[in-house]
This record gives C-alpha cells, sequence and structure tokens, in this order.
C-alpha cells in the first residue's frame, strides 16, 4: 500500500514522458546493439542483427514496442543522417562520371524487378492493378542498407560501390516514375504533362544539386569558418544543408533521403573532418532506430494462411534474382567482380518499397494479403543483402582498389 | 491546375511525415542558429537567441511551430545529451569533495526562494496552497542551461563551476522533497514515511552512482574495448548507460538529467575522446531544441491582465534575487569571485520550473494566470542568466584557475 503511494507520487513528480522515452531509447539501441554484437561474434553481419531486433522486440514477438510518433522521427532522422555521413565521403565529381554505368545498372534494375513482380501476381491469379503495385513495390532500392554495409567494410571508396550509389540515386527517380504512373493507372487517368513534370523537376533537382553543390560549398564554406561566430559554425550550416535540401527533395518529387545525400556531397570537399565526427555521432545514435524500424513494421499475423506464405517466399527469391541479375547485366562492362557487386548492393529494398505498399493499401488497390507479402519481401531483401555484398566484395576488404588510384583518399 | 495534381500527386508519392518533420528540424535549428549568430555577433550570449527563437517561431508570435510528441522527444533528448556531455568532463571524486560546499549552496538556495515566493503570494492576496505551489516552483534550478554557459566558456573546470553543478544536483533531490511535500498537502494528507521512503531512495541512488560509478566503469570499459566487436563498441556501451541511468534516475525519484549527468561523471575517467566527440555531435544537433523548446513553453496571452504581469515581474525580480542571495551566502566562506558565480549559476529555473507549475495546474491548485506567471519567471531568469554569469566570471575566461592546480587537464 505504501508502494502503490509511493509510485503514484514518483508518477506524478517526474515527466512520464521522459521515462517512457528513455525507456523505448534503452529498449531499441540496447537490443539492437545486443543482437548486433552477438551476430559479429559469431560473423555474421551485425546489421543484420539489429533489424532482427526490431522484429523481436515489435509487435510479432515480445510486443515491447509499438511503432509510434517518436520512433518513427527518429528512424528517419536516422537513415538522413546516414545517407548524409555516406554523402560526405563521395565526390560529386567521380559521382557523376560514373553516370552512364550507373544509369545502365539503375535502368535495368528497376525494369527486370517490375517485370518479375507483376508477371508472378498475375500468374498467381491477382488482379491487374495489385500485379502492377508489387511490381512497383519490387523496382526500389534502399540504399540506407547498402552503404551501412559498405562503411562498416570500409569499402565506400571503391568504384563498384560508388556506381551503387549512383545508380540507388537514378533507382528512386525512376522509381518515383514508376510509382506516378502506377497511382495514376490506379485512378483510371494518366496525365503524361504532369508525369513530364514531375520528372523534370526531379531529374533537374538531382542533377543541379550534384553539379553545383560543391562548387557553391567550396565558396561558402570558408566564409562560414572565418565570419560566423556562433560555436561549432560548419557543423549547424552543414544541418541546415541537411534539412533543407531534404525538404527541397520532397517538394521536387524525390525522398529526403536522397536530399540528405546530395548534401553530404556537397559538403565533401570542404568541411572540416569535424562535420564528419560531429555527424557521425547522431548516425551512431539513431541509424539503430532506422534498422530497427524496418524490424517493427514486420507483422507475422500476415502469414496465418500457407498460400499468402508461399507467394511472400515466391516474391522474396524473384526480388533477389531480378534486382541481381538486372543490375549485374547492367554492370557486365565492368567486369565480373564488379557486376556480382552491383548486383549484391541493388537488392535491398528496406522502407522504400514498404511506402509503396502502404500508398497501395490507402487507395485500396492492394489486399492486406499482399501488403504482407511486400513487407516481407522488403524486411527479407534487407536481411539477405549484407551477406550478398559480403560474399561478392570478398578480397576487396581493407584494400585500395587497383584500378583506381584516386578512390582511397579521403 | 496541373500544378494542383501535381502537388496532390507529390504529396502521395513521398512521405508527408518526413517533409513535416524535415520542415520543423530546418526551422527550429535554423532559426535557434541564426538568432545565436546575430546575438553572438553584438556580443550577447547565443543561448539566449536560441531561447528566444522558440519564443519567436512559437505560438506567441509566429505560430510556425507548436511543441508536439515529437518536439518535446527530441528536446528532452538534448537536455539529457547536454548534461551527459557536462559530466563526461567531471570527475566524480572532485565532485565528491565539494560536497559539503555545494550542499550549503543548495540548501539555502531552496529555503530563500521557497519563502520569497510564498510569501510574495501570500501578500498578493492568494490562497495558501497556491503559494506554496509558487514556492515550490522557484526552488528548482535548471542546472542544463548554466552548465551549456560554462561549457560555452570553457570554464567547466573552474571551481565554481563544480560547486554549481554538484549544487544543482543537491537542488534536484531538495526540490523533489518540496514537491513531494506541496503535493502531499494539496491533496490534504502527508505521508511521512513515504515522504523519507522517496528520499532515501533519490539520495541513495545519486550517491551509490557518483561514489562507484567511476570506479566501475574504470573496471568495465577496457572489457568493452577489447571483448566487443560491434562498430564503436565504447559509444554503444556509453549510451546504454545514459538511457539506463536516466531511466533508473526516474525510478529512484530524481530527474532523468540527473541519471543523465551521473552516467557522463561515472564514464568520464574511462572512455576514449572519440565517445566526447561521438555525443557532442548528438549534443550540437538536440540542444537547441532543448533551447528553443523553453521558449516554445511560453505565452503571451496569459498577460493580458496588467496585474498579471505586474506579478510577474514582481516574482522574476524575487525568483533572481533569492537565488542569488541565498546562494552566494552559502558559498560565502569560498571567498567573493565565487560566491558571485555560484549566486549567478543557479538563478536559472529554466524547464524544471515549468513541471511544477504543471503538476499545480493538472492537480488544480493553480490558476492559469498563475501558470502564466511562472512560465514567465522560468523563462525569464533562464535568459538573463547568461549575463550574469558572463559578469561574475569575467577575467576567468580562457585561463587555468589558481587555486585549482588539478583543474585545467581534460
Amino acid at each position: 500500500m505504501i508502494f502503490a503511494d509511493f509510485n503514484t507520487l514518483s508518477l506524478l513528480l517526474v515527466s512520464n514522458e521522459t521515462a517512457a522515452l528513455a525507456l523505448d531509447m534503452l529498449t531499441i539501441f540496447g537490443a539492437a546493439k545486443l543482437l548486433a554484437e552477438v551476430f559479429e561474434q559469431i560473423k555474421v553481419p551485425g546489421i543484420v542483427g539489429e533489424i532482427l531486433a526490431g522484429i523481436i522486440v515489435g509487435p510479432s514477438v515480445l510486443g515491447w514496442i509499438s511503432p509510434g510518433e517518436v520512433l518513427t522521427a527518429l528512424a528517419d532522422l536516422g537513415v538522413m543522417f546516414l545517407l548524409f555521413r555516406v554523402g560526405l565521403e563521395v565526390k560529386s565529381h567521380e559521382l557523376l562520371k560514373l553516370g552512364f554505368n550507373a544509369t545502365l545498372v539503375a535502368l535495368l534494375g528497376v525494369v527486370v524487378p517490375f517485370l518479375a513482380g507483376w508477371g508472378i501476381l498475375l500468374l498467381w491469379g491477382q488482379s491487374q492493378i495489385e500485379a502492377i503495385f508489387v511490381g512497383a513495390a519490387m523496382v526500389a532500392t534502399s540504399v540506407g542498407i547498402t552503404a551501412r554495409v559498405l562503411a562498416d567494410m570500409g569499402l565506400l571508396q571503391a568504384r563498384a560501390s560508388k556506381i551503387i550509389l549512383a545508380a540507388a540515386v537514378i533507382d528512386d527517380v525512376l522509381g518515383l516514375l514508376v510509382l506516378a504512373l502506377v497511382t495514376s493507372l490506379a485512378k483510371g487517368q494518366v496525365n503524361f504533362l504532369q508525369l513530364g513534370l514531375t520528372a523534370a523537376m526531379a531529374v533537374g533537382f538531382t542533377i543541379l544539386v550534384a553539379a553545383w553543390g560543391t562548387r557553391t560549398m567550396r565558396k561558402v564554406i570558408p566564409r562560414v569558418q572565418h565570419k560566423l561566430r556562433v560555436g561549432e559554425a560548419q557543423f549547424a550550416f552543414a544541418m541546415v544543408m541537411l534539412f533543407g535540401l531534404s525538404l527541397l527533395a520532397v517538394y521536387a518529387g524525390v525522398a529526403a533521403i536522397i536530399g540528405a545525400f546530395l548534401a553530404g556531397m556537397a559538403l565533401s570537399e570542404s568541411v572540416d573532418r569535424r562535420v564528419h565526427d560531429l555527424a557521425e555521432g547522431v548516425s551512431q545514435l539513431l541509424v539503430p532506430f532506422f534498422l530497427a524500424g524496418i524490424g517493427l513494421t514486420f507483422d507475422m499475423a500476415a502469414f496465418a494462411r500457407p498460400a499468402t506464405l508461399l507467394l511472400a517466399l515466391v516474391i522474396f527469391v524473384a526480388a533477389v534474382l531480378s534486382k541481381f541479375l538486372g543490375c549485374a547485366f547492367g554492370a557486365y562492362r565492368l567486369g565480373r567482380a564488379n557486376a556480382l557487386r552491383c548486383g549484391s548492393g541493388m537488392v535491398p529494398r528496406g522502407e522504400v518499397g514498404m511506402v509503396v505498399a502502404q500508398i497501395g493499401i490507402r487507395l485500396g488497390t492492394i489486399s492486406q494479403a499482399v501488403y504482407g507479402v511486400v513487407v516481407f519481401m522488403a524486411v527479407a531483401t534487407t536481411l539477405i543483402a549484407p551477406f550478398l555484398l559480403r560474399f561478392s566484395y570478398k578480397g576487396l576488404r581493407g584494400q585500395s582498389e587497383e584500378d583506381e588510384p584516386y578512390s582511397t583518399r579521403k
């Protein structure tokens, strides 16, 4: 009785929300790092553990955490900072130079999975529009996962890694167009002027920032450094760029994380190492929320019917094979090793495929069961990608790349 | 028409929440840093600008931002990381050594403001219970503001700074007891056993962690460093400590930020510089949300009646004078300069005073007008504190302190 009183008092005295926040932070971050450690000890990529941690603490297994507004925001910030950090390590002229090859990889990586998903769903007896939506969901690559694995292995500077990054950016723009087309179809009207405008805005924004960002920042950052008096002025400026370009990217029709990546790339040749370190701190804290967040959305209840589970497995295999083969074929001219790497790097669908599926649900064009199938595909491709990447980059780890003399300097 | 269609499509295509998040981040962080820069240029502490930025973008002036669940969480995390970072710079044995002086400062800094607030409200003709609540709200010091100002000036290692930090921790425990007493009074029953239990838990937790944390971490951290394989293992471990102790602190009855501070202090003598840098990154990103968040709560509408405005001004002056005189008197034995510094450092009430007022509102014991008065007092004392600190530490800035030979090493 005393203790009950005491608890009531405690709860009144302290801010409940702060305690709940600390508990959520501890649970998700702690579980993610614990599983990452266990997996690293048995030589499995830690990132797999962080995603599985989300499944385990989430509604499907333990039910300790259910995704809410705050956790979603932390996950969104996490993937933004992840891409920003990766952008900081990439020089835009190197990426632009790889444009043709990357475009080829991205194009084939869009067409093949779309056809695969669409075809399988039709064969399975689903409706035309549902088949088109699943095809669209199989298009988008989640560059965050690949970027994180490559960064962990110290291989961001390898040639194949840069092609993957460039291809993932192009993939996002193409994915947007596919989705725009599909959404128009679902509404029964295709407005080509509107589609053209969407395409022009997205492509224009991306090329403009990639081409002009770096040289603009080369002029701006020294001024920031010398004129501003506020503490950590470069970092403050970098954050404004990060949030500003993420927002502009959304207005231009591409994903916020593409804006975050472009912001990092624009700043990569002018900011101090200190900015990298500070951004890395945010990244280290928040990326586990992004990774576990992917796991949190996983819903085992969707697979109560064996037919759904079978479809999920078929779609998963098709998603891996179609993306791998499409992208590898696109990178064929770069040699077998690089083709393998590009194929592996584009496999994870992560959060992007789920966004497509959610739109499908909202428009009422796909069923809950098909939604579950897409989520399974997204999570499973994300879980398998680190293994594929490790395998395809074998032998390159920690070494400088032979054919790219400029690539190992930071 | 085309553009309207286009917008609908864009909004459908991209995650709205991500765009809204990026916009909020850009607005608050951008406004805070912009005003901080403007203020620094005219030699006013930047922290004042960051708090004012919250008032300006908040409901009182522009109305661009209204505090929601996500922004509150970011602000809470911000102040937790601020205190954690400060803890990392403080050695526990130095703080414990100052225990007696700090206790004296804290005690007088609690008694005098309480009597001042209580007396003024009674003279003003308010009810007894309302007077007691305002007195209680005037007790709690917001150590975050002072810590940030001292850290900005590079003066965390000065003797007075350490007394302020130790006194602020003790102040939090005392404030808890005052609040517990006051809450019991509001409910019409005082359970002394319960109060004793609350006190014992809070004091026990704080002393235990302060005394044993450092030596435990000295043994644990080298193992973390050598045995764990996960990337940035020390940082990951530090984060688990931070969230874990913040949570335990709440259970023990003290504020989460006290737990965060104790976590930092426990780790201060064993983690690498890298952990400081990574935590600093999170701190640099999130502290502006804490500071602007204080401004966001400010409500001008409360001062429509001149009598309320007058009371607010009287309470503000009393809050500054009573805390300053009480704490300065408590530190009198340490010389005039240190007494001035301790007096100034304990002035800001920040978010802590507001929590007390919110409990008062929830229990129905204080009116909206008196709530407005407390919020004004909390914000205004927070805005004036940086000036007082700058003045009282004049001449010490950037120098090592003469009477503390060990204090300048990190």
